[in-house]
């Protein structure tokens, strides 16, 4: 417990970000990350991974970034709180696939501890196709439901409605995908030592890779058409609004002047919008049918 | 003053929302406008008019509503006033040109009132070029400042200024374009009567047609390359970003349950996000180092 220290926890990620990159160049075989290292005036710094024009990937990054210094007001304010310093850490990823087949996939592991002794991990992994396919959406949710029921049968069921809830586009009515798991403020107050959090902190970071290498299978050799990539676009400005109205990563990041080309990695190569567009094929329609939340893919 | 009721108000901005998607059609030459017609279930509706694929402008909305009904809380809180009845009525513009040469335009003029007595007008006039040409930015300040001169020595440097402070993109460090004019809370506390300040309002909505016309001049039919259409891409990316992140409006019309489409009508038709993307032409660079507060148009 004592033993997993904050810099234990930000050289862990590094390695994360170094594997993720790595495996993602392979899975791409095209197109390769490159690095933007970066200091923060107040304390710390990162380390962006961005990727362009890939065989699999038009638009992606892999961050990782490690800052301190004086606690945000805001946060101080939400706990109510005395001044303190704090330090957060994390990785974070979003991937925009050239091919409209693929999903966009997100993660973000990270921690948060400041110096009054308060911690606490945070993250998520959340899938958005562009068409929702079932068998696929299913599969995505039964790597994320394996690796939390490692660590505790309540998990999966809590985090995946916390992601139903948080990556909602309220003014759409729609969910941003098929969901996946999000969590936060994970901490020893349910008896799990900070040992047990961070194994399972750990164990999502690592399911990234097998569960997007599942998820791209097959479908990044599908061909498409115009009106699948008008489509994809189409899809794209939700994720944009999500991004930009609803996220608390971004808006966090932006109200606390982080560095903005690392934040809006996030946004994708090109998105469109048309005035009260509909869907027009039958897949299309089912696609945004199931934008909703509550549905139990593992069973679907 | 007496005279000057919220349906006098409201007819006349319907009045406004002809009178400029006429002159819009002339000026298009092609598109024409698309009316849809909407209620809200709290009280009041409106009138959306969308435009696309025109020989001018590629994606555009011309919007009226009145709505009415409980004051929302933020209001109510952020003024410190028990509960009270609200009616708020308004046009608003924003036009995307297909050519990169033209800049984008919006338009906003709108009537506030309380059931308690409270009333205010607010509204503004901006440009977004996609790149900047001086003079047609000092042609377009001087329309507006013709406008303000009218009605008081006060208003242009201070409701230029106040444009400069709200059309800022504060995560980029940049304004949204050349700004134009900015007003809000615009009532008898400054010793204008309501009929005074009404006609502001009314010659700030006159001068659309004239200002938009001499800002598209010539610039309509100059050729564009593909260079150029990725430059407009990224920079209607800047306007996503401003207005889904920083707009008051679109929060504010998001958060209390608008109806998304007409709020939405503002984004353009395609953009684009490029990692670290970075000017390429001398014109581009000339743009960026112009999207700046202060500039004294008129004057330049």
């Amino acid at each position: 417990m004592e033993g997993i220290t904050k810099e234990h926890i930000a050289d862990w990620f590094t390695g994360l970000q170094d594997t993720i990159c790595r495996s993602l160049e392979q899975l791409d075989g095209k197109a390769i990350f490159h690095e933007d290292q970066w200091m923060r005036p107040e304390g710390g710094g990162g380390r962006s991974r961005v990727i362009k024009n890939g065989n699999l990937i038009e638009k992606g990054g892999v961050n990782f970034s490690a800052v301190s210094g004086p606690t945000p007001t805001k946060i101080l304010h939400a706990l109510k709180l005395p001044e303190a310093e704090f330090f957060a850490t994390g990785v974070s990823i979003v991937l925009h696939p050239e091919n409209p087949w693929v999903p966009i996939i997100h993660m973000n592991v990270r921690y948060f501890e400041m110096s009054n002794g308060i911690w606490w991990f945070g993250g998520g992994i959340d899938l958005t196709p562009h068409f929702v396919i079932k068998e696929k959406a299913k599969n995505f949710h039964q790597h994320l439901k394996t690796t939390c029921d490692k660590h505790s049968p309540d998990f999966y069921p809590k985090f995946k409605n916390w992601a139903d809830d948080y990556f909602f586009v309220k003014h759409r009515e729609e969910t941003r995908g098929v969901g996946g798991i999000f969590f936060d403020r994970l901490t020893d107050n349910e008896g799990r030592p900070k040992d047990d959090q961070w194994k399972f902190v750990q164990d999502v970071g690592e399911t990234f890779i097998p569960a997007y290498s599942d998820a791209v299978k097959q479908l990044r050799d599908r061909d498409w058409t115009d009106a699948d990539k008008v489509w994809q676009k189409i899809r794209r400005g939700r994720y944009v609004e999500f991004n930009l109205v609803h996220d608390k990563g971004t808006k966090f990041g932006l109200d606390t002047n982080g560095r903005t080309e690392s934040i809006l990695m996030s946004l994708p190569p090109e998105a469109k919008w048309e005035y009260e567009h509909q869907p027009e094929t039958d897949l299309q329609k089912e696609t945004l049918e199931l934008l909703k939340k509550g549905i139990d893919w593992v069973n679907a």
